[in-house]
């Protein structure tokens, strides 16, 4: 629908010392895999990365991590008997451009070699979205003066993770143009299969040659080049795992046998007009923003770009497949941050996304199972397989007899909750009652019965407490009746109940197979409802105050504007024993349970929580999943101004680097949660029994806000103008 | 002197299931690199390892470890086309052997191919001792039948520590039958430079050919072969790091082109000569005993092959460069029991090794400081600078939120008294007064002054303590007063204050600056002897029993022989805390310190206590330290048959791994004290003011013992001989 300009991320010059936050940016990818935005040469210090999804293997401290692949970006070319390197000779011309519209990767460089000849080359390079076994690379190089060419193409089996190797050889070999690698993970013996395909138009004296070193098989091609004239180097490259297929390598090499001769064209009209589709259904214009459009655009597409389209039985991991933070694991992030963009314009992916939480029931029921409860507990941090994989401990920075205890994956409960919320969320937003009833139900029963065995009942004070927990606010840990927990926790018990009440109706055999298989009887079910209806909840009647936990408002008062400006987050500043005893919150608990339980709060109650823990949150460098929550009830409360400084925290969090960490990978909880302040936010929408509706409360200088949506089936678009607009930003 | 049989250790039959044990047994070095023995051709679960002295990075959890260096073993050849490979095709013929007299690898194959082919190989290695930097193969080849062959020859860098990645690539290069490689160490930044040169005689119609794939440049040559004829293949690599010269990779490149065009020849003749000289200083003959006599020369040629002649800044690890076991890192096991075979037949390398603490010292000095102490507290593990690098927290095997807290680095003390033992015994040997008034006293007045201010006055007891430390018996930490670690620190002391006094004396100068370097006052040194004369000690005087620490008659008493026959140690049946609540030794502390100090026991003492702990003491699987000593004490005791039983143990640790762990690499110490045990316990030699002089405790089986030695700058030859020996094992 909307053909703008803000499609293009744009890098002007060649930058080593930003070279890792431009890989974070420059990152590709197709639900099948991501690779990272490392140049096809080489350059000291890349993190040259390529993640599969579901292919982890074991490693120590943080136990299972997102397996580097082999990388197929690498074109070694010798102009002239010159390596092309960038660090070398004089760059006359440089942009990089990544277009959004279809992830077209372009490079252009204009470069004089040491030896002072001069080339003009254009880089591009795309993972298919139509088949996500096939990544494309084209290279057109032209030649100012006559010369030769060399390029070399190596397909090797040692990608490392940060310095630790995962890949076994399996074999390997070279027919022709095409070369091929079988490798297997060391732990978790996940085979892959890669083959590749050269192919240089142009040019004349051609000569092939393929080098069969050990886990590095080569192609070399070697050319003579006319001064003026263009060369083209078309490469593709096929991956496949066992996870796929039982013969990776050669589903691999046969993918390549039924390509054209020539195949770039052919796969990228098929590759763009996938995109296209994709960005037909959730496409977000803002116009009178064109830096927050942008920033908007890049999100959606960093998360179309890493959620699977076939598996449902992988997620998105915190960082997508753009970097190493994290490993890859799987957090709530993906549940409450990244999945309504889903759920609202493409519910078949946010289908596959939950899948995957149903398909480790059984790493979660062994969690529940080992930490002595019952039911279903997921992971803190999940892989392959649902068990917790949150490191237990981690190096001290500067003590070496010290360690750091990590006790979120023992007691930040609340991500169990916050599958069930995704899940109902779906469910109300796409009416999949075959979703419900034959997935969602079961994890809701199992979980909602892990609640009730946690909670512990005071006798004292009459009613079932949640202790030693933490809540989203992770500067907090081991704290008492955190209410975001408790709330959702009451919610998840209550909605159980509820939802195998319509299953009794919708498909009786099911409920009594499910009530069977679990091994429900009704004194449990009435053990829920009591636990439900009895569960520790205090707001203050005077203020409206609701306490993040027992104790908090008497936890030591900082004064944040005093520490500005600061650079780091308020845990380095205080430490974690300081931030902990500190009244600073890293995202504010009270305010996420606002957004999505909002019949807990009445307006009275939404005003005042909002400006009290507004005020005490680290908003720039606490949590980046909390400026993006913070924007939309700043919208609710009526604070457009506040909103946008909120919103644009989160937008630029990637393009802008503005936490100083997008090296790592980018922010994909942020990245879903700028979609949530768009559309929930800035577009005030809202579903009623007749369908969405919106009341609007955009940024002052937004001159127009349009996005679609999918709801019921029934697909909406929604164009919100601002006849009121002042000139401003863009 | 001695010319007999048993100078080979021989492999009989190609099995992969015991591919690691044999890779340890058939090391092989020069001083200056070691190379597991790994088959030149490639198989699963191999360790393919070199380490260079002195080459350590960084690494996750054990801090820094030896770096495995590029392969330099790696020959994949295709003969008639097909792979040589063992698993394949049928193997006619197998042995290997390892000539302890100039550590000659050779094995010798007769394969017929899966395709019926029939193939005759030796493979030959060396690691030169007349120039460490070089190492050398030789394969020699015949077809059975007219086939063509093909040689392929990769220096990668990719060589990586059990999965985790050491080296960053810089340059590499091909040029005719020479490939180079140049790599950097990732966290240390120790440059690398290697080189090979490949030349191949015999057979026609020779075409060579370069593959520079990148960290892999590879040299392949094909060529015919007639039936019947062989063909010679030469292969010479060359290491240099940044800690020999400022260009590595250039003298890497520069020592090639000084060979002669065909090199085996001559470097084997100067290699094999140096070898030769080794022996010639320190053979042991034993007659009556092939068995012992084989283990002893295997023990002698792993430490001669491990002791730098080149480099005073590094020592040898505890598994000498033959394996990741302890990562290099370096223990008491080289100054107690590796240093003696040194000092008393190699007084050269002896000073060598002594002096890498003298250059550690640093590191010792920062380790007290950082306790609280003052003067010098040597690391536990050391490893480049001597800080402390024993790993702190270890992953427990079972349970993910647990860790193992390795106490050793920090309170097993008595290493440093350990240092200046091995100086003060150099010094006794050799009368090397040089070494002492420049190196060793100073060690020994910042030890001394460690001791000092580590000791805790008892106001109660009037005494001074050595509370909460761990003796050599590793089963019990946190002991107070453990007998081992008062006594050395009282000798410490005590002979400080001596070598002070001879000193003043021998090199007034000298003692006048080290006195103002190290600000040593009277009152302090006066304090010295206090301490030396109150430290704690306690002997039962009804039974002459020293109580190994304060409590320790009181643990819980064990019956060994009832938990006859075990395949594991105490502490992995009885689990950590167990083992430490009972009274089993790991290795028994009074008896060793009856080895050190002989004078702090009578003869009763000495039976009483040998008697008591021997009875309490895991021989089988507790330290791989204790059996030698055992022997030693055996023999002073006038049990023959004893002091067999625990030498052959210590004897066969390796060869025939009879602790199941020698796939991690020899046990170096073991094999220094098996030296000391022939030595000083069957040969029962000692020091009297004229010169050596014995007292044999042989073996009943043993016809003969001859062994040589240094003493004081002569030359000594001790012949033995059994005239009632009867006929035994051999």
């Amino acid at each position: 629908m909307l053909n703008d300009r803000n499609w293009f991320v744009t890098e002007d010059c060649f930058d080593l010392n930003r070279q890792n936050h431009a890989e974070t940016i420059f990152t590709i990818g197709n639900g099948y895999l991501g690779t990272r935005g490392a140049h096809e040469e080489r350059y000291r210090g890349e993190e040259r990365t390529t993640f599969i999804h579901g292919v982890f293997d074991d490693v120590p401290i943080v136990f299972t991590e997102l397996v580097n692949a082999p990388d197929w970006l690498d074109l070694s070319l010798w102009l002239g008997g010159e390596r092309f390197c960038l660090t070398e000779g004089e760059i006359l011309a440089y942009q990089r451009q990544l277009d959004l519209r279809n992830g077209l990767l372009t490079r252009r460089v204009d470069w004089r070699s040491p030896a002072g000849m001069r080339w003009q080359l254009t880089f591009e390079r795309f993972a298919s979205l139509d088949n996500p076994h096939l990544v494309c690379q084209r290279v057109i190089i032209k030649a100012l003066a006559d010369s030769s060419l060399e390029v070399r193409s190596t397909l090797s089996g040692e990608a490392d993770n940060l310095n630790y190797k995962h890949w076994d050889w399996i074999g390997q070999g070279i027919e022709g143009n095409r070369a091929w690698l079988h490798l297997r993970t060391r732990a978790t013996g996940i085979e892959l299969g890669t083959a590749t395909r050269l192919i240089i138009c142009g040019g004349s004296g051609y000569e092939q040659i393929g080098w069969d070193t050990r886990n590095a098989p080569t192609l070399v091609n070697r050319l003579e080049v006319k001064g003026g004239q263009t060369v083209e180097i078309e490469k593709i490259t096929a991956f496949y795992t066992s996870r796929d297929t039982a013969e990776p390598q050669k589903a691999a090499r046969q993918v390549l046998e039924t390509l054209p001769e020539r195949a770039w064209n052919d796969l990228w009209q098929s590759h763009a007009r996938a995109w296209e589709r994709e960005w037909d259904a959730c496409d977000v214009l803002i116009e009178g923003d064109d830096r927050a459009h942008l920033a908007v655009r890049f999100s959606l597409f960093q998360l179309l770009a890493a959620a699977s389209r076939q598996d449902e039985r992988v997620s998105i991991g915190a960082k997508a497949l753009s970097g190493y933070g994290y490993r890859g694991h799987v957090f709530w992030d993906t549940e409450i941050f990244m999945l309504p963009f889903f759920t609202y314009t493409r519910p078949e992916i946010a289908r596959n996304l939950l899948s995957y939480r149903y398909h480790t029931l059984a790493g979660a029921r062994q969690k529940a199972r080992e930490n002595g409860f019952k039911g279903a507990q997921f992971a803190w941090e999940s892989a392959a397989t649902g068990e917790e994989v949150t490191p237990t401990w981690v190096p001290h920075p500067t003590d070496r007899t010290k360690l750091i205890r990590i006790w979120t994956g023992d007691i930040q409960i609340h991500i169990s909750a916050d599958v069930c919320y995704a899940i109902w969320q779906y469910w109300q937003a796409t009416a999949d009652d075959e979703f419900m009833a034959e997935r969602g139900a079961e994890i809701f029963l199992d979980v909602a019965r892990f609640w009730a065995s946690r909670a512990e009942w005071n006798a004292e004070r009459g009613c079932y407490e949640f202790t030693d927990v933490i809540g989203p606010d992770e500067y907090h840990d081991h704290v008492d009746n955190n209410a975001y927990t408790n709330a959702l926790a009451r919610w998840n018990l209550i909605t159980a109940l509820e939802i195998l009440t319509w299953l009794e109706g919708y498909r009786p055999h099911k409920a009594a197979q499910l009530k069977q298989q679990l091994e429900l009887s009704e004194p449990e079910l009435a053990h829920w409802r009591e636990v439900a209806e009895k569960i520790y909840w205090k707001q203050d009647s005077q203020t409206g105050l609701i306490e993040q936990f027992e104790g908090y408002f008497q936890r030591r008062q900082i004064d944040l504007q005093a520490l500005e400006p600061r650079t780091q987050s308020i845990q380095s500043l205080l430490g974690i024993e300081g931030a902990s005893e500190a009244n600073i919150l890293k995202q504010p608990d009270v305010v996420m349970l606002a957004y999505l339980l909002p019949d807990l709060f009445d307006e009275k109650t939404l005003q005042a929580n909002y400006e009290y823990y507004s005020a005490r949150t680290d908003h720039t460098f606490g949590s980046s999943l909390g400026p993006a929550i913070h924007a939309i009830i700043a919208c609710r409360v009526g604070k457009a101004d506040e909103a946008y400084e909120h919103f644009m925290r989160a937008a630029l969090a990637d393009l802008e680097d503005v936490r100083g960490n997008a090296h790592d990978g980018i922010h994909a909880a942020s990245a879903g949660g700028i979609w949530q302040a768009v559309v929930f936010g800035f577009g005030g929408l809202r579903f009623d029994p007749q369908g969405p509706t919106t009341s609007p409360c955009l940024p002052r200088h937004w001159k127009r806000l349009a996005f679609r949506l999918m709801y019921r089936g029934r697909r909406f678009e929604i164009d919100l103008t601002n006849p009121q607009a002042t000139a401003g930003e863009g």
